[in-house]
């Protein structure tokens, strides 16, 4: 079983409007709840791919029920964590050009919660081949939150998924993660601007096992202590982008658990995330797609001597 | 006990954000939750004034299971009935400007159901001194359901006052309620463009027994069978328009229980309506301000030869 913990979860709402108008009243056309969060995407991903997987993370209130009800109606095997604050919901306004975001802040969540979250995470890692990191952390979190549980991973012999950004990042990668997968924002964010193989590879020194670099619609950028991949799609896909990156989490996890080598790992990775790019909503993918695109997908050693740009162009 | 009908209630979400650009992503800074809908709103004035009230409606899902908690919460007595489909969403975006207004389109209400909730109000209606029914009407209802709710309180001497446009104001209104609170678009809605008294006098052999029509910052005209009034405050107010119409229904019903002379009754309503503008979250009240400007508001007997404009300049 892939566990997938996802710490910072969301009801997540879609609102499709005729158009967005500022201090304007509107209609809402038709209402879509998912049960949101990264880590989410990343189990739906893995579920809809028959793989085993199970949900954990934390919810509250009757925002975090709904979540709850949400996952089970999706099918998805859960172990959440309660806590008494209620969990945020994301609302997405999509109209005829974009989407507009507005990100609830999110439940407080207290020392005993995340002590009791911690002894529950531990317990589940008993049963799990691989474990995956997602998202950003709530307040009341300490910054090192990540890095507890990659650290319980490594006791225990389970490869951990690390995919955030900022302080849990840099906290996360000091602990030894066996992948980390920012993108090129996130990579920037710590290692200084346009980060060069040579700078990635010092972040393997500090104990990460493997960095996975996601750029969009150039595909990744993979640097290991086995070599160094870049693979790409044939073209880029048009839809929508949110998701992608969790599906390239889900492939990295079912690839970690198989011992996939890495040039067949990061192609499936490619191919899973430009699926999802294809499906309209985070944390579904489009199968035939994926089936179409995998032989297509190129993965090539890279010239370890030359620093190359890592910036998306996305 | 003054009974509130509220057969479209909503969890209204109130987001601060510092400035709503369409096509981005925000954080929000702050969340208010409230039990919605213009009968909980009138429910909320009365309790908060003293009065005795309860509040029933329909009332489903997660999100009816939230407006529940948030009206318990509040100290609202209610008595809701369940429905299968799910309570809708009223999400109110705040920025420095102004607010920005997403309404979800509501739940659908079976045929049972229905007929179950008018079992429940008829026992509700005996205990009931007078009732008040707002706002607009779920999908699945029929257009005259508020007819048939002020029939059954015709029936059993129980004064209704209906606060809603459109078809169910007109089927309503041919119900004979005893009072109808349109402001001056519902109005003309109803009559056509810039209806006089003479007009309004109308609705009252139709069934009405009286028509306050409010006015905004103008105040209230009422026509009744006792003769034709226009209640102002001394000054405009500034603040919160939303819900300043159910302060004023709150203040109607009271009065009708009390068989208050309507001068007295419609000088209560300008003043509770007003305080409801001076309280900035809809359902409030500002109770200094009400004593304040209690004793200040005009009211003058309408010519009632002379046609006069209704509509408000807000």
């Amino acid at each position: 079983m892939i566990l997938t913990v996802t710490l910072n979860p969301a009801l997540d709402l879609t609102y499709t409007v005729d158009a967005l108008v500022p201090h304007t009243t509107h209609r809402v056309r038709s209402v879509a709840e998912r049960a949101g969060g990264k880590g989410l995407n990343v189990a739906r991903v893995l579920h809809a791919a028959g793989e085993p997987v199970l949900a954990t993370g934390l919810l509250g209130g009757p925002t975090g029920a709904a979540v709850q009800t949400l996952a089970a109606a999706a099918g998805l095997p859960t172990a959440f964590v309660p806590i008494a604050a209620e969990t945020r919901r994301t609302v997405s306004i999509v109209d005829g050009t974009d989407a507009t975001g507005l990100w609830e802040p999110g439940p407080l969540v207290s020392a005993d919660e995340w002590a009791g979250f911690v002894d529950r995470y531990a317990d589940l890692l008993t049963v799990a081949r691989v474990v995956t990191l997602s998202g950003s952390l709530p307040a009341g979190l300490p910054g090192d939150a990540y890095a507890t549980l990659i650290r319980l991973a490594r006791d225990r012999g389970v490869p951990a998924v690390l995919d955030t950004s900022g302080e849990p990042l840099r906290h996360g990668v000091a602990a030894g993660p066996d992948l980390i997968k920012p993108n090129a924002d996130e990579l920037a964010a710590l290692l200084g601007p346009r980060p060069g193989v040579a700078a990635i590879r010092g972040l393997l020194e500090t104990g990460c096992r493997a960095v996975v670099v996601s750029r969009g619609h150039r595909g990744l950028l993979a640097v290991t202590g086995a070599g160094s991949w870049q693979a790409a799609p044939p073209a880029a896909v048009t839809g929508n982008p949110t998701g992608a990156g969790d599906a390239c989490v889900a492939a990295l996890a079912r690839g970690l658990r198989d011992r996939t080598p890495w040039p067949e790992l990061l192609a499936d990775a490619v191919a899973l995330s430009a699926a999802a790019v294809a499906a309209p909503v985070a944390g579904a993918v489009d199968a035939e797609h994926y089936r179409a695109i995998r032989p297509h997908i190129s993965v090539t050693p890279n010239d370890e001597g030359a620093p190359r740009d890592v910036q998306s162009h996305r």
